[in-house]
């Protein structure tokens, strides 16, 4: 049995759901920048209203440490497994602006895809498990499953409230498996299900020298630069051969094993694909593994942005007094970020100069996740894409960091299947980030069908106890 | 006799003055940026006006390569001695103009100090000339010497149309000695003279990796990061000692000898002062060389600037796709702009990873200059230091540069007189720059006393021919 009402409604109702999703983006909900805090309670306002409105219920504004959580369940499906929908309103900063072809918050369809800033990282891809929803309980009047929505606004800065919110909440929220579309497929018709995210840690580097900015005439040859320091700090941060520098940093890299790793080469992208994906001509990285192994099982750590002294046109002559670095890694298992974190000051403690001050900021720490390709909630996304897209989904590692993933496997001890939609031109995090319009219409058919699939459980409710088969460090 | 009436007329209208260097610093006349273009060409025009109305003949506007220069004259000082007056109305950026404490082209007085961009660097100092100009032509219809004026708009990029201005008009130009005021004294009642300035060479670097910013999880660890690269770079300029590591860089860095060094010692700042002055506590440079030898004769390699990547507030995850650095040389006799500009591409070239493009610009480049410390102008100077400031100049070496010098030199073989009048805490290239009231009426009689000095000749006519002895190169 086929839940043919649900899929003939959303095929009936394409338009509004584009419509009310080019609604959604037009929130500029850009997280990491205070001036956007009333645009992500407003957006967070109109999306309960929006969930009331389809039929879920105790829909709740939750306030988080900068912005809100909104809440909303469904759980009338006694004896069916609960399943915890996952996904974030909140978007990437949408600069270089002169780089858009289109204005990022008004969304724009061009061709087969809609542009703007969070069109697919993750206001489209959370919208298609929305629109299944609705899709249900507007022609049958309920759910296949008990359903829990958490959406939050902190994702693109860490998640810093949402541990803590499923932390206090550990029992309300007990579920069996959670989804999350948040990650990539390889192509339109080749899905794939991620079963790996890499942790993460964010930090930001101060470096101060002189009270002010100082004439470099006067001055250069006698007072040492805070900005040269950065650059020297950061280019000891990793060696000539691509590997990271920091003393220590490689002692938890956990080393997989063969089969794991032929198992990877057989399904993952080519060094090539990766490369023109990346619009670039040559590879760099860690000697002795492929790109796709460099991005998913290996730790990088990426200079994101430096400011510091004059950055207009022409020549100004000064020393800065100051000069800024964010860094980010990305950890593997079994690394620990908050260890990373104490490594690099160490490190840093080490090498600096005494010509100048240092401060280190954490700015988020996420740990690496991993789940088990056998569970049975695997099997059901498997089928759903399969109904969705017409094709099986490849089990893949992703190189990206969705916080909660492992927030969900350590404190609430449940799997979570990553049904991604993005496409590898999608732009994420870059200047025209789109959505490819026939991949949210097929996401909402397969998170409809994951939805049915999961109903009988296959299992899926029997995997949690007595001991969780997906903690971190299981493959 | 003294020049009683021109220094009277000044006394009396002190307040005027003033108000009119207010005027000419509101014009926020940043050569650097091009939007500020409108600006330099209203305040050449203003200051044409004003020239003629103190009584210079011949004032004129010419165009430059991007900000005209302005001309006048008075010559009817018949076998007297000729005096060409520099100047320059351009002015650094503000920026940060959030470090301001009153806006940066809204000129303020606090206590005895007037503050504002250009209020020192260069506006206020070129003005003391204009008004002892005006004071003579006020009050006796005459000037005691021939006087050429010549008051550029592009100083601060590099004076791209100087040179070639001079060496269009070298006939027209001849002069006995040019004056120029735009250096530094030791405290308020310590009066220098400066006979050398370092050149120049200002470059902007350039990296690109990627064809747009990536997702630093999906591709981080397996492409070459434009901003690291460019910190590796950077960071490759220098040795640990201090010394910029460019092969042959120090080839052609003059030895200095004994003799001078102690002249240096005995007249010069010491480290504690120069450390004191940039308001930091330990010093930096190349060993076996004082602070004071650090900025002035041995070259410095002074990272002004870098963008790259996310600026704002929070975590942005990107691999940015360019970085932009701006880098200053000062260099020193008997090194050539030219070819450290040719060492350090070559440089680049040899250590660029074929992961990225790299482009190196040359923003601008202007050669060493020296003046001999005997020549009879350095005894007007003198004279009129210790009638203006009730103190005797000392003869130092600034770090900085003034084009326009070694042009003199090499163009017209004429010697510049550096009359300067900025204090070291004028926060020259800063925010708060500003200018010491008691230097702008001081600074006024002694150009007052300089160009009365001077009329006698007191052999600076016959100190030009058969040959200069002022070319580069001789102290």
């Amino acid at each position: 049995m086929a839940p043919l009402r649900a899929l003939d409604y959303a095929r009936t109702h394409r338009r509004r759901f584009l419509e009310e999703l080019m609604t959604f983006i037009r929130f500029p909900t850009v997280s990491a920048q205070p001036a956007h805090a009333t645009d992500l309670r407003r957006c967070a306002s109109w999306l309960a209203k929006h969930l009331r409105w389809i039929g879920l219920e105790k829909v709740r504004i939750i306030p988080g440490e900068r912005h809100p959580i909104v809440y909303a369940e469904w759980r009338h499906a006694a004896r069916r497994p609960t399943v915890l929908v996952y996904g974030h309103y909140d978007v990437q900063p949408a600069d270089p602006l002169s780089e858009w072809r289109s204005p990022p918050f008004q969304p724009t369809v061009r061709g087969t895809n809609i542009y703007g800033r969070g069109a697919c990282d993750d206001k489209g891809q959370m919208f298609t498990h929305v629109k299944a929803l609705e899709s249900f309980l507007k022609t049958g009047g309920r759910l296949p499953v008990n359903v829990q929505c958490l959406f939050e606004g902190e994702e693109e800065i860490g998640s810093p409230s949402l541990l803590p919110f499923v932390a206090r909440n550990k029992r309300h929220l007990r579920a069996d498996v959670a989804v999350v579309s948040d990650t990539r497929m390889l192509a339109p018709d080749r899905p794939a299900i991620n079963y790996a995210e890499r942790g993460a840690l964010g930090v930001e580097l101060e470096i101060r020298g002189p009270g002010k900015d100082l004439h470099s005439g006067n001055f250069g040859g006698a007072v040492h630069n805070p900005l040269q320091v950065l650059c020297e700090i950061v280019a000891s941060l990793h060696d000539p051969d691509g590997r990271i520098a920091i003393p220590a940093f490689y002692d938890r890299v956990r080393r997989w094993s063969d089969e794991e790793r032929e198992f990877m080469e057989e399904i993952g992208p080519s060094d090539a694909r990766l490369l023109r994906d990346a619009e670039v001509d040559h590879g760099w990285g860690e000697r002795g593994f492929t790109a796709y192994e460099r991005t998913t099982i290996r730790p990088a750590l990426t200079l994101n942005g430096i400011a510091g002294g004059y950055q207009g046109p022409g020549v100004k002559g000064i020393i800065p007094a100051r000069a800024r670095a964010k860094l980010s890694f990305r950890i593997v298992p079994d690394q620990d970020p908050y260890e990373v974190d104490r490594l690099l000051r160490q490190h840093i403690a080490r090498i600096v100069p005494p010509t100048v001050r240092v401060t280190v900021r954490t700015l988020s720490a996420a740990r690496p996740a991993l789940v088990n390709r056998g569970h049975p909630a695997m099997r059901a996304a498997a089928l759903a894409y399969r109904k969705g897209f017409g094709a099986s989904p490849v089990f893949l590692r992703s190189g990206g960091t969705i916080p909660v993933v492992s927030t969900f496997q350590k404190v609430l001890g449940v799997p979570t299947v990553l049904l991604g939609f993005a496409l590898p031109d999608d732009n994420i995090h870059a200047p025209n980030e789109k959505f490819h319009l026939p991949n949210f219409y097929r996401g909402i058919a397969t998170s409809t069908w994951f939805m049915h699939a999961i109903r009988a459980g296959a299992g899926v409710a029997h995997a949690r106890p007595p001991a969780s088969p997906v903690t971190e460090g299981q493959v």
